[in-house]
């Protein structure tokens, strides 16, 4: 029904209705959420039909194994998303929270509290299930969505967005706050709508992610690279480290949290480069070593430009380094500021390195891929922010939210404040 | 001595050296912002003398006196400007605050804290005072700063700029953390450095704002207008509704926060506004109102596209409304989601009113004047932001700070998360 109207009337209708969710309570967010895990249900058919025909197409057009993995939308993926939609509904109330509380003087209260941003543009890539995901948490947090996933989920995106259409048109709160995108034109004209857009949350290749913040001033929070480094010091345990690499090379090398780069401390380079080549061995991990890691071990010679290479496959830089500073140091000029961690048994050395490294995740002793807002406890993540300013690392309900300062007079006036006989401000904190 | 490299190096430089101040003590803060304020007064006859060759052009380019008596840096400016650093210095650390902690699972501790943003870009008008004062800011929050001032001001700038500079190399931190630009030029160098400078934060025009907003993929802080409202409802007490009109209007009229138009509830109009217009007489306010208002007042009448105006001028829009809703509508309309205030005896439209309107800053009963860091207790303020991201309304020191998330681990990897036989995860909050 909305399309004899251009994408920026609509963009600007969701805007307007934007006003019901966020100033609806939880209750209403919750009875949503609820029709919505209802319709999903009851919509399998059309949704799995949809997502036959998708998966069909892309293999048709040859499309990687990794993509169809992605795209289909399997019985388990629907278990968990209805689980996690329950979960997002039973967080505690984002909205409303009552962050600082201030008299300013008698009978002048201040309050800041958090409210919803307002409308969140989201691009994400081909994975229908990502979509109910970033739906709960819009819906939870009280934010209208517009949505531009994959192409290739074309029809199953189209489903999943008219079965919830569906449903929240039965609820309290109506439809009308989420609107679905179809074309790269779409995208385009929704980066210019800043007066209608509070956030953009861009995922995908870092060159896409860098487009989208080159080309809006609308604020958007993302990252481009992930170029993640783990540091194994001279004081570390190298059983620890080589577990660590492993898995945080490993277990998903396509995530933006796994590593590219091992950072090897020249005092424990001979006893620790066999271990770890041993160990990577098992699932073949290609190892690009500067010179005297080549000494060590079997690897490809580091060529130019290794440093900053984002892999997302099992292949790893190993560079050995000559003091703490100098891995500081690498981290500095190569990284992308997301997650880097250190594996040593000297607290003093651990402290330092969590204060020197200017990262979202700074990690002690762990793997990096615990960088993830399920893992943190955010109860999702809509993405991870390498950007220093609103949600920095993985981004969940908190990150949807903005604030707003209430201020309760009697009648009271600035002038009082100014001048000979000016009252002075108690300024007392009440939280 | 950096004269000799580029705006573009200079700036890298700042970046470089931004680590010193970011990991800093609050110690270390304080004795630099110690030093600052002996150096003022050390210097105080250069800065002086400087001060009064940039008055005495001004004064020959026929500048407004508005701008001299920004400009003008008298012994008043100087004694609050140096009470200034010392409060802010008073202030408690915003650096190393634990915000989040949260147990992962049994050895895996999760902390979120606050971390300085790196490096702020600071273009501001020709207020020799302001300069001090963000410096101060800056320097308690661990910021590195790249100032832009009024070119009215570049005197007085360059002697502010060289005195602390002179301070800061007898301090344990040294300097390098702050350059001042001088050009438009530099500004535009300024505005295409992401990678170096993490937030700017523009003041002056609209139209200046808008530009800035425009022209950068750097985030960006600020408001481009303060188009402000007072709403009288029906249960207004009238003399109260007269009073805050008159202070937010004509205590400072050239502020964000002063109003530029009165909504009057239709119900109260023929009691409000006579005694409305007798008060505004007092200072020979101009009412532009609309058809109905000019029915019971002396006013210009309205012309189209008065209600987007920022008349920053002892001018304002008088509007009368039918309904709390049209009062409202119109604010979400032509309002520029900065600060808006109700005057009113009935507590459940104030409840409404707090919630229905968009804006960083909602008020009851009491002057739009108040929205200001100092009179927040914010200890003072960059600027005001109606972004709805990171920081809204007066910015202070928590506007200036990141956050970044610590995991200490004992070796733990992600793998055992995954699959059979998972370990599930605590998520225990610490705080």
């Amino acid at each position: 029904m909305l399309h004899s109207m251009t994408i920026r009337e609509q963009i600007h209708k969701v805007k307007e209705q934007s006003r019901k969710l966020s100033t609806s309570d939880d209750g209403q967010r919750r009875e949503l959420l609820g029709l919505i895990a209802e319709g999903l249900v009851r919509d399998w058919p059309l949704i799995q039909s949809a997502n036959e025909q998708d998966c069909q197409r892309a293999m048709k057009e040859g499309e990687s194994q990794a993509l169809l993995g992605r795209l289909s939308f399997t019985e388990d993926k629907r278990r968990s998303v209805l689980t996690g939609i329950t979960q997002v509904s039973l967080l505690p109330d984002p909205k409303g929270r009552v962050l600082e509380k201030r008299l300013l003087d008698e009978g002048l209260t201040l309050s800041r509290v958090s409210v919803p941003l307002g409308v969140i543009g989201m691009i994400f890539e081909a994975r229908p299930d990502a979509l109910v995901q970033i739906v709960s948490l819009c819906v939870k947090s009280g934010n209208a969505i517009i949505l531009k996933g994959g192409a290739e989920a074309l029809l199953t995106n189209r489903a999943l967005v008219s079965s919830i259409a569906r449903s929240a048109g039965a609820s309290s709160l109506g439809n009308g706050w989420l609107l679905l995108l179809e074309s790269h034109e779409d995208v385009e004209e929704m980066l210019s709508c800043r007066s209608d857009i509070d956030l953009v949350i861009p995922r995908g290749s870092n060159k896409f992610v860098q487009y989208v913040m080159d080309h809006t001033s609308i604020p958007v929070l993302g990252h481009s690279s992930g170029i993640c480094h783990l540091y194994v010091d001279k004081d570390a345990n190298l059983d620890m480290a080589v577990n660590c690499a492993f898995d945080a090379k490993t277990q998903y090398p396509a995530a933006c949290n796994a590593i590219e780069t091992i950072l090897v401390h020249s005092s424990v380079a001979a006893s620790f480069l066999p271990l770890l080549q041993k160990k990577f061995n098992e699932k073949k991990v290609v190892i690009h070593g500067d010179e005297r890691v080549c000494s060590f071990i079997r690897c490809l010679p580091y060529k130019e430009g290794d440093w900053g290479k984002e892999y997302l496959a099992l292949e790893c830089n190993v560079h050995i380094v000559d003091s703490y500073q100098m891995a500081v140091d690498h981290i500095a000029t190569y990284g992308s500021h997301h997650t880097d961690a250190i594996i040593t048994d000297n607290d003093a050395t651990a402290k330092a390195f969590l204060m020197d490294v200017d990262s979202a995740d700074v990690f002690v002793n762990c793997s990096t891929r615990f960088a993830d807002g399920y893992r943190f406890g955010l109860g999702a993540e809509v993405g991870i922010s390498t950007s220093k300013i609103h949600a920095r690392g993985p981004v969940g309900l908190s990150g949807l939210m903005s604030s707003k300062w209430l201020l309760y007079g009697k009648g009271n006036v600035v002038s009082s404040y100014v001048g000979d006989h000016a009252k002075t401000f108690i300024h007392k904190d009440l939280l």
